[in-house]
């Protein structure tokens, strides 16, 4: 009874966690920043692309890294999904089953009884010999070890059982081989064999079926469908490709504050071009951006190579990870701890002691790189990680930035899975909020779709974060928190009429207007002038009608005026 | 080997089918549309809104009828989903095995043996009461026919097991009836009523399972999300609720050509208004949004309760759907062949002698009204539908629309499932491609979320049609299908720095522009300007460069001119 019912109760309205419903404020507000960043990637020649929400399972899986792949929101096939997973665990039953017919004649046999005649059978015989390659091989290796223990245990319950093992032998003595072999094909053997069924159904592990019911995935980011894009359109666009997207992405997080399950990513990236004046652009890029949105910046600057280069010279290039890991709290802990968790994470007293003006280092950049080039002058790669980096600053010195700083940090070693050159942070000035956007050069951003040999480099900006940075300036403008410039008091249907037509005028010039769209309560139609923050009330009443007049109210100053028709909508300045 | 080698392959990069990559001249053209609707619905005073791609399932199933409900793409649960697969299985199975157990004794009894014995201990046994009730109740509830028939197959040809049977008829015979019942749980029993579970595994339907591995699902529509969104955030808006909605939908829907899996749907809809004036700001919007766009349209419009009352009048109200249906197809097959159509879907001739004015109807909107009134008169519901018609016309009358036609057509059926008064569809001129727009008003938006009494009206438009139209027509704006103004050619680093400089400059004035990465040979880099469709491309050689000046030549017209820094800074106009 009660599941039918509860089907048929009403719902409480709810979204799955993680997600979030955008208010009109909100979308404005959002838009604004969209637009702004939009603007100034097409000012810098970047052409906008969309891909599919979902791309096929196997574009997405294997380029995040374990922990990302199950983070992927994976679609269940349309249609009859189940029908192929039966078809897949059917399929590894017969298997199973096929094996477990070798492993039970194998195991069966009695040491006391003379099975000369049995074995003959047993080994000639094409049927059993190729269960005993299903045991071999293919049940071997489909399965892991905790499936295969299963497997011999519920195997070795069976034969304990008295009336099998009798059966077994009783059929031997009997000489009954060709019936053995038939044995395999009766109904007590085959309920024995699919018993065992629930089993192994129950120890069947999530990853080996989700390929069987699922074929299709929320994108994760938008560099692999870039990747993906890029691979499969190469005929249709030239190179270097300059594209920048703005679509939502999807990860199966655990929510929390400032994390979401679905969220947008802002990217432009080049492809196609190792010339350093695409990171000279990109800088340009993100102080242009911030700067329309007011908001000021440091830009923090880095390079994989100098980070390479350091490692080399300290002898520790095999715990680059452990050594950048430990350099990034610097800021945090300071020196001597940084020091005593490098120490911790194996790098010898001596890798630090060559390391440590890494710690002193300070001044302008021009100092910084001169105490560089003296740890580094002798790593091939970290000179050249210094040369990226110089160039990088000379010209955006040359350039000028027009409210940002540019920051080198060597501190700075996100997303060293994949980039090998410049590096790219960007924190609010003024604001506690980490990073509201990052990048950075990969050498070979296609290869894994097959077209291998093309840099990338790019830069990302993350909405959600600018928008906290912006309303905590207060640097939203005020004309986008409300959706309505007018509002037309209904009066009745001949002033309605009325009202409709200087609507569609005033539309016309732009201005956002509507006409209550019933004769209520004045009382009524203003409350709702008030919640919609809508600048100015038009009156008409039966009186203004005959007059041809309009009473124009400022609702933001309570300034009250009359107007000819005609001037409201010639004058009307919003 | 084979499994393990082709995973490793390269794969050759595709997208799933039924959608679509955006090149950036597509994203351009869309982005085109989408802001000229987007000012509109802003002029007409509607907010926007966004809901999250992903809903609950339970706040989408149930909401599209059977069909849809079928092409609603289902998330997998994240993390271990398959767990809760398996205990559910697990569950079903147990309700199985105890209902089997049941049945076997039930079923096992040989006629020719008194069991006055066993059956008072089998009628006064609880275990065995509760294996019934599960049979008689919890089982025959859960399952369909089909699993039932199945169940008592399998039951069955376990108990012709001569084994068996005779183990039943020997443990009676011995009198050992407590035996009997520890008996099912013997290994022996078990594995026989486990070895049926394949059987019944394989039989179940996917529907039974998808709520156990799936607890959301991607939109299917704009309409149910914006339903749930008044409910769920009712103390946050203001009624009447005007907002506006821009965001992709997915179905599962068969891809054919035109039909995709995820497309835009761009719906303004009203909720809390009965007034019929938002019926009339309904056409004047999409009068205003097609000739901003330059496609002149046909809005067709007819009210479900004209169709209700020709229904009422007719006698035929239970046959409405079919009336309609074929009432629809009176432009494409005519007069003879619409009531041919009507006769066989069960409507009698003196139905179709009621309604045969219908068919001769012609003339202006108000001698079609004339003659619906001769036929409607006696209907309540036809007359209120005729006086709604009339208002919305005459008030658009009066109005005026812009380039578009206002267009009374009786045979307009759709949403008949949902739309309880006005229906609307627009069709471009001059174009055959059918709707690109529709809409309607539906009494009872929100009921399904427990909120009663909300009447809606909204409108709809078809952004993959409406592109086809305007790219038949050639009105995209030559200005948004390139993606850069002016190509600095790169000539070295010292001239490259120059245009670096200036590029700034002119994006500071809203000119998009781009240096070419590196000094490769000029033949590529016109070749790279001539594929980006650039409007300029300037020149700044050594020469140039000494003597501050630029050649600037119009790839259009293939004109070249000489300017001086300042003067291409200041004078360029794009």
């Amino acid at each position: 009874m009660h599941s039918k019912f509860s089907q048929m109760a009403i719902q409480k309205p709810s979204i799955p966690k993680g997600t979030r419903d955008f208010s009109p404020e909100e979308v404005c507000k959002r838009q604004y920043i969209f637009d702004k960043i939009r603007h100034q990637f097409q000012l810098f020649g970047y052409a906008p692309i969309e891909t599919p929400s979902f791309e096929n399972l196997s574009t997405l899986t294997g380029k995040y890294g374990e922990e990302g792949d199950r983070l992927i929101f994976k679609i269940l096939n349309s249609g009859d999904y189940f029908v192929q997973l039966k078809i897949s665990i059917k399929e590894y039953f017969k298997i199973l089953y096929s094996s477990a017919f070798y492993y039970i004649v194998k195991n069966s046999i009695d040491d006391n009884i003379d099975y000369t005649e049995f074995y003959k059978h047993f080994k000639s015989d094409s049927n059993i010999n190729s269960q005993k390659r299903f045991y071999e091989s293919d049940f071997i290796n489909i399965d892991n070890l905790r499936i295969r223990e299963i497997f011999e245990n519920e195997m070795n319950s069976i034969l304990k059982e008295a009336s099998f093992n009798s059966y077994i032998v009783n059929t031997y003595n009997e000489n009954k081989v060709s019936d053995f072999i038939d044995f395999k094909e009766s109904n007590y053997v085959k309920i024995l064999m699919e018993s065992s069924f629930l089993t192994f159904f129950s120890e069947l592990p999530s990853n080996t079926l989700t390929s069987q019911i699922s074929e299709k995935a929320l994108r994760y980011d938008l560099t692999v469908p870039f990747a993906r894009y890029v691979v499969q359109h190469q005929n249709e666009i030239s190179l270097p490709f300059k594209r920048y997207q703005m679509q939502p992405v999807w990860r199966a997080d655990r929510p929390q504050k400032g994390r979401f399950r679905e969220f947008y990513q802002c990217d432009a990236d080049v492809v196609g071009s190792d010339s350093l004046l695409q990171e000279v652009e990109l800088v340009s890029l993100y102080d242009s951006v911030f700067n329309e949105l007011g908001v000021g910046v440091e830009i923090h600057f880095n390079n994989r190579k100098i980070l390479s280069g350091l490692a080399e010279v300290a002898n520790i290039s095999d715990k680059l990870i452990d050594f950048t890991v430990a350099l990034d709290k610097l800021d945090k802990i300071g020196e001597e701890k940084v020091k005593e968790e490098m120490l911790q994470r194996g790098i010898s007293e001596e890798a630090i002691q060559i390391l440590s003006p890494l710690f002193q280092m300070s001044g302008d950049f021009q100092s910084q790189l001169t105490s560089l080039t003296s740890i580094l002058n002798s790593s091939e790669i970290g000179m050249k990680g210094i040369e990226e980096v110089r160039f990088v600053f000379e010209k955006i010195q040359k350039l000028g930035l027009k409210s940002s700083d540019l920051v080198l940090n060597l501190t700075l070693a996100r997303g060293l899975d994949y980039y090998t050159g410049a590096i790219l942070e960007v924190k609010a000035k003024g604001v506690q909020l980490g990073s509201i956007g990052g990048g950075g050069r990969y050498d070979d951003l296609t290869g894994i779709f097959g077209l291998k040999g093309l840099s990338g480099v790019g830069i990302s900006f993350g909405l959600d974060r600018i928008y906290l940075v912006i309303e905590e300036l207060n640097l939203f403008p005020e004309s986008i928190q409300n959706s309505l410039d007018v509002l037309f008091i209904n009066f009745g249907e001949a002033e309605a009429d009325k009202a409709m037509e200087l609507s569609m005028q005033l539309r016309s010039k732009g201005i956002r207007c509507e006409v209550y769209p019933d004769a209520v309560k004045m009382k009524k139609q203003m409350q709702y002038a008030d919640k919609k923050a809508v600048k100015y009330v038009v009156i008409i009443g039966e009186e203004e009608l005959n007059a041809g007049n309009a009473t124009l109210k400022n609702m933001v100053s309570g300034e009250q005026s009359t107007l000819k028709f005609e001037e409201l909508v010639n004058s009307l300045d919003i």
